[in-house]
C-alpha cells in the first residue's frame, strides 16, 4: 500500500510545529515586527504562514511570554514583538528540552 | 503576568509530539512487539504513554508506514511491528527534514 502524500505531510508538519515555537521564541529575543520576523525565519529555513503567525503571537502574548507595542516607523505604524523575562526563561527551558530531544533522536536513528 | 505550567507544558508537549514519530518509526527498523518499543523508547529518553502509543501504531499501520503480525512468544500471544519499505522511505525523509529543522533551529537559537 503506498503511503499517501497527505499522511506523508501531516507527519512532516507536525515535526515542523513544535519547532516552530523554539523558532519563534528565539527570533524574538531581538524587537520584530510581523514582516521582519517572518522574514528571519524563512531566511533561516522555517517558512511560515500569516495564518499561522499571527494566531501562535496572540496565544504567546496572552500566556505572558511575550510582549507587543504598536510604534510608528516609517510612517506607519507597526506592532513590533519581543520576548518578556518569562519568555526568556521558557526559552532556556525549552531550548533545554529540544536537546534533549534531538540526542534521544540520534541514539535511536 | 507568570507563565502558568499549563501553557509550558502543552509547548513542551508539542515539541515532543512531533519527534515520537520519528522516534517510533527509527525504532521499529527492527522488529519490535508494544513493550519492547515502549522500553526502548524510554531508554533513549523519550517515554510514551500506551493510550498515546497505540493509537499512534494503529494510525501508521493504516498508512502503510507499518506491518503487523501477532506472533506466539514465551507462550504469549504478541503483536510485533515492523517498518514496511513504504515506511523506511517516510524514515529517510523525515530524518533529512529533521536535520533541516535542526540547522535552521541551531541558526536562530
Amino acid at each position: 500500500m503506498p503511503i499517501e502524500d497527505d499522511a506523508y505531510e501531516k507527519v512532516r508538519l507536525e515535526l515542523r510545529r513544535g519547532s516552530l515555537v523554539l523558532a519563534v521564541l528565539a527570533a524574538l529575543k531581538h524587537e520584530r515586527y510581523g514582516y521582519t520576523l517572518r522574514k528571519e525565519l524563512a531566511d533561516a529555513g522555517l517558512a511560515i504562514d500569516e495564518g499561522a503567525l499571527y494566531p501562535m503571537l496572540r496565544r504567546l502574548e496572552a500566556q505572558g511570554v511575550l510582549t507587543s507595542e504598536w510604534r510608528e516607523e516609517d510612517k506607519r505604524n507597526k506592532r513590533f514583538y519581543r520576548l518578556s523575562s518569562e519568555g526568556a526563561a521558557l526559552l532556556a527551558e525549552l531550548t533545554d528540552e529540544w536537546r534533549a530531544i534531538n540526542s534521544s533522536l540520534n541514539r535511536l536513528i
